[in-house]
């Protein structure tokens, strides 16, 4: 089974990636594009075959190596 | 309108980031981990308000300077 951990900036927190990115989107000509946050994903095959302990295993790893909980918020979910 | 652009290394393609976070999940005590994949993502506040054309701005973004199209798939959707 493979569950995907999407790690990305909390709100509020300086995302000085983001702000590079926005900056560069605008100057390649691409417009309208105001905040630009970036974040990591990461794709895990798990043996685990239900999916409720799938989560919440890779929760776990999440809080514990995937993500810095001070400044990051997670999502974990089960993906084909 | 808020789209996402998903970055992950293509099949195949050596992740050495994901090799390590995948020793390390196994020396933390986290069991049945086999391989894992780690990519990046963005979330980009568009002004755009048709889906269909944020979707396609956004793939043009990732292909310019998101993703290295070499080496990196992508991904793009349109998130509340």
């Amino acid at each position: 089974m493979k569950v995907q951990v999407r790690v990305m900036p909390k709100a509020g927190i300086l995302d000085p990636q983001g702000k590079a990115i926005a900056g560069a989107l605008a100057r390649l000509g691409f417009e309208g594009v105001g905040d630009v946050r970036a974040g990591k994903v990461f794709r895990l095959d798990v043996a685990e075959t239900d999916p409720a302990k799938a989560k919440e295993a890779a929760a776990r790893m999440a809080g514990t190596l995937l993500a810095n909980p001070v400044i990051e918020d997670y999502e974990v979910e089960v993906v084909p």
